[in-house]
């Protein structure tokens, strides 16, 4: 099984811990078999391999999004990056010529495409296998999961099968309703789109061909830039006439308020955090290192993090947005494919940040032209490079850097560093890179 | 006129601010006259230099307090330092005889003793006033404040005074009672005791010399970790016939709770904090350097520093202390004599600080057995000598020092150090003091 998981973008409505470079998909919510904190994506991708050990995972997300997507599942998972975001259609095109032309998945096999971020219980993933023999099977050109619905809900597309078998054909798709409109589709046997859906992949690589002008993954990924932005509903579905709809019955919950997250989580709280008997529905996710105590409190979500403190009653945390715009604070965390970064203190003329990379990880080769550097290594193992001299480092080594040397480090085993930056005008801008051996 | 404050312990009920080493006096939840943020402590000091300039103040407290009150009042506030707690007699009888041996204050003078920590208008210390004037004339022995009741408090003891006269002769104090004893006491037109009061120095002292055998202030201060533990008014105000009574009008509140103390802030947030149209009596008070958003909470006050974040119900907050007894986590911030501290980052092998220093101000001369530190000078200008070695020092300056080597710092101006420790088994314990020069 050929699966895509999209990956989308960043928002601020799970601020504080989600930001401009840290999406909610990568937030650990959860708590994994062995008890360890788990984030959406990697839950979802547990929950894949265990449900079709043998299938193939491909995310489609942007370029921003490869480093921690690396980072939370290794090397196994294949990566159709974005080099820009172009709505769902060009960014199905790329992962589907990718799988084609970088995986060698042959036209035949089906491919199931699925955003990363539903809730969803094991059974889901016996139905996305279903969809993906259904599409095999070449009785119609798409296959979509229709999801069982469990209120007239306002937020999703719906889907009117032509029967009520657990394969069925599609009579019409529907935009988002109102509830009363909504309770009349249900009353017809309509279902949610949630945007899963299978196919061969040489369908979908024959319609990329038909409105696109490419020659193959290389050539599309080159001018992706170029494409205009649409979605695949609209580039494809809508004109399809063979499509069939395959029926989901279990939880499928969308976590992209605090609201509809909390309501997921399997603990009152994840992090430090104490709550007094007197707390009801009340979650606390906290990623700082200070503990949280709540005392008295009704439907209210607590969020912590290093970029700050969201106190919110559950339903009203849905308008946050506005808010958030106007906190816009400077990011100060933030997990990449080497590892991850916090700012512990910012003063006029320095900056404090404590530094890990991960095993075999490196920084760039590079200088600064207005700062000194102090790295003070605070456990692991690695090797540090300055002005081209080598030198083993452990836990309790101290180097500093005057502004202008040339300066590496590369991780033998998980490396923490405290890093404190020392000048006027420090920027992340000024850095100049250089080639090393 | 000679006040002597009572700057009482530490305690955990306005935790997270409130600590073993930090209480609640030294917090800074007002607003000063420019606008600057303010203590209960350096509130009534400011209210008691505008009220009566020509007062001198001393402050009755523990040894632990002497460094914050510097800090926060300077050097014109006398501080008589207790050895040890021993309830309210023995530091009374201290803070007076220090008034009389070490300040000079003549035997017929009045002395006026009241708590730190309540919240009161101007026209309270015109009764502070009025208090003294009437003890220097001798009349009575003690002269009380009798604060008029707002409602029947279970919370203070009361005092019955003769007649309803601006001054009167006390008839009888009452234990703290219920409710409806209460209402009976205001009916009889009972007051409340505030533990404010006023004496000749001399009578004091010789209640002082009866009691306690001692030659002068330094041999009282020597005894006192052998004298009983014993209130003034159980040694001396239940036994004194002569004991009048002025009353006072204005407000009086006791800050000893998050719901009493955010009654009286002046504003719904302290900090860095931004609150939606939906919050109705929400207070933040944030000492952390990432913001705090609230979003529909009623009656709930959000309190964030380095040791915690504390989210409830204002009236629920009355019962914390369990709660904050379990949390029981190392110490992250203190305020000193010399400046202030706060952790940034602990690991198992190191431990990262940020060390403020006032102008003038050193550490002592020091070394550790078994760690190694750096300082990265962050900000400001001072003096660093490590084994015999002085260097002057400015932001962008970096000093590594061996386990074993003895060090100190000595700020010319406010001077902010970046101290990394690194070694195992980083404690406080491991400091070995030295003589410099």
């Amino acid at each position: 099984m050929n699966i895509i998981l999209l990956s989308g973008g960043s928002g601020k409505r799970l601020w504080p811990l989600s930001n401009d470079v840290r999406s909610k998909q990568f937030i650990k919510f959860f708590e994994g078999e062995e008890g360890e904190a788990e984030s959406m994506l990697q839950r979802v991708y547990r929950q894949i391999q265990k449900a079709a050990p043998n299938s193939t995972v491909t995310v489609a997300t942007s370029k921003s999004q490869t480093s921690i997507i690396r980072s939370q599942l290794g090397e196994q998972v294949g990566i159709s990056v974005e080099p820009c975001r172009r709505d769902t259609f060009p960014a199905i095109a790329l992962a589907t010529s990718y799988l084609h032309d970088v995986r060698e998945v042959k036209e035949e096999e089906a491919v199931i495409v699925c955003p990363i971020d539903p809730y969803v219980e094991d059974s889901y993933f016996e139905t996305l296998e279903q969809l993906g023999q259904q599409a095999a099977k070449g009785e119609a050109n798409l296959v979509l999961m229709g999801i069982e619905p469990t209120y007239p809900s306002e937020k999703y597309g719906y889907i009117i099968p032509q029967d009520k078998g657990e394969i069925s054909s599609v009579q019409t798709f529907k935009e988002k309703p109102d509830t009363e409109t909504a309770k009349k589709y249900i009353a017809r046997g309509a279902l949610w789109n949630g945007g899963v859906f299978a196919y061969k992949l040489k369908y979908v690589l024959e319609k990329a061909h038909e409105l696109i002008e490419f020659k193959d993954y290389a050539d599309l990924y080159d001018k992706y830039e170029s494409l205009d932005k649409i979605s695949f509903d609209y580039a494809v579905a809508e004109h399809e006439p063979k499509i069939q709809v395959v029926r989901y019955r279990g939880a499928w919950k969308d976590l992209g308020t605090w609201n509809t997250l909390t309501d997921t989580m399997d603990k009152s709280a994840v992090g430090d955090a104490l709550l007094d008997e007197t707390c009801e529905n009340v979650h606390v996710i906290n990623e700082l290192d200070i503990p949280v105590l709540c005392m008295g409190l009704k439907d209210v979500v607590v969020s912590a993090g290093p970029d700050g403190i969201l106190v919110s009653d559950k339903a009203q945390s849905s308008f946050m947005k506005p808010y958030v715009d106007k906190l816009d604070r400077p990011i100060r965390y933030a997990e990449k494919s080497w590892g991850s970064f916090r700012i512990l203190d910012a003063e006029e003329n320095s900056l404090t940040i404590k530094v890990t990379l991960n095993p075999g990880e490196k920084m760039n080769y590079h200088s600064h032209e207005r700062r000194d550097e102090v790295w003070s290594i605070i456990s692991g193992e690695g090797k540090v490079i300055v002005d081209d001299m080598e030198q083993t480092v452990t836990a309790g080594d101290v180097i500093t850097m005057q502004a202008g040397c040339r300066h590496t480090v590369i991780a033998r085993t998980v490396l923490k560093i405290l890093e404190v930056q020392l000048g006027k005008e420090i920027s992340v801008h000024d850095k100049q890179k250089f080639e090393w051996k």
